[in-house]
């Protein structure tokens, strides 16, 4: 990729711009070179950007999530029910949650989801920490919003019996139809279950 | 789009993401907390990259390359050959050219190609510029390597209509099949062309 072409600072740019997820080495070059032409509109306010993230943004030590404040921004919002933990393998399931605001409680980030093929064992998730938080007097529901893929399914498993004795309610997400989703195009699993878990119209 | 889930610094830093070409809102964001988890070996880096980019990087005013020196390096290359120019739209149509090592000539980039439905004119382009270059001595071709285009035809007939009294050759790339191209997918166009032009084998 790198053939030296524009020179080892533009080169080292691209390579950088490349390792970012949805970025090859041709949308890499096209991105630089956009940055480039754009100096002051873009490149400038990006580069200010990146290190304000640099020096501010830190890892929340209660729950996981990422934040200029530390315990972060969900953690000391008096609005939000302290009752509830909201268990998510990922900062960006997190952000996917809140944008629909789809619950009231807080969360806690595993960081990923168990996964014995890729060497992903409980120690390298925050379970300990989530075990800890589900024993505090305030929390009665622990909801378990992880992928419905097979590591989020064995992920669930796997906590839940590690959380039977905190004496805590433990949910998961509903199965179901998609919201403007047509039935057709539906694997038979959901639909099942979607009329398992039917509700009163 | 900007929910405010994730803070102003990193809704500001995808918002920004978002703004280079291949990046839509939902890969920024996967963009910036990718590059929030590799803090030191991405985030770091790219912030440094983009800081010497912006300090160093310029437009070389001979012939509109981007380079760190100026007059940049092919320019002032004793190895390049000073008798041809090799007009290009755009600098990523350059790094393409030398990616190829297609031609030991100079370059000069046009910034555009003409494009009256975009309003962009003769005077929006370094044509003038490319004029005067060719008027100098030592040139001796002039190679129009443009998109083959209506937009980028038209600049290349503009183009040469202006120098026909500098007294140099001008010539364009060859049309023909791509290099492992299959004819079947070929359009028209680009098979009576190649048709035309044909080499002896």
């Amino acid at each position: 990729m790198a053939t030296g072409v524009a020179g080892p600072e533009i080169e080292k740019l691209i390579q950088l711009l490349a390792r970012l997820p949805g970025l090859g080495p041709r949308s890499a070059r096209r991105a630089a070179l956009h940055l480039i032409k754009k100096r002051e509109a873009l490149m400038a306010p990006l580069a200010g950007a990146l290190q304000v993230a640099m020096d501010k943004i830190e890892v929340c030590k209660t729950c996981g999530n990422i934040d200029t404040h530390n315990p972060c921004t969900i953690c000391t919002d008096p609005r939000r029910d302290p009752s509830i933990i909201v268990v998510v393998a990922d900062v960006s399931d997190l952000w996917a949650l809140e944008r629909a605001t789809a619950t009231t409680g807080r969360y806690h980030v595993l960081g990923a989801t168990l996964s014995p093929l890729d060497g992903v064992g409980p120690d390298d998730l925050t379970i300990d920490a989530l075990v800890t938080r589900a024993h505090a007097a305030e929390v009665t529901e622990i909801i378990l919003a992880l992928n419905a893929t097979v590591d989020g399914q064995t992920t669930a498993h796997y906590i839940t019996d590690l959380l039977t004795e905190a004496g805590v309610k433990v949910t998961r997400l509903a199965h179901g139809v998609p919201v403007g989703g047509e039935l057709d195009y539906l694997d038979e699993g959901t639909l099942s279950a979607a009329m398992r878990q039917r509700t009163l119209f």
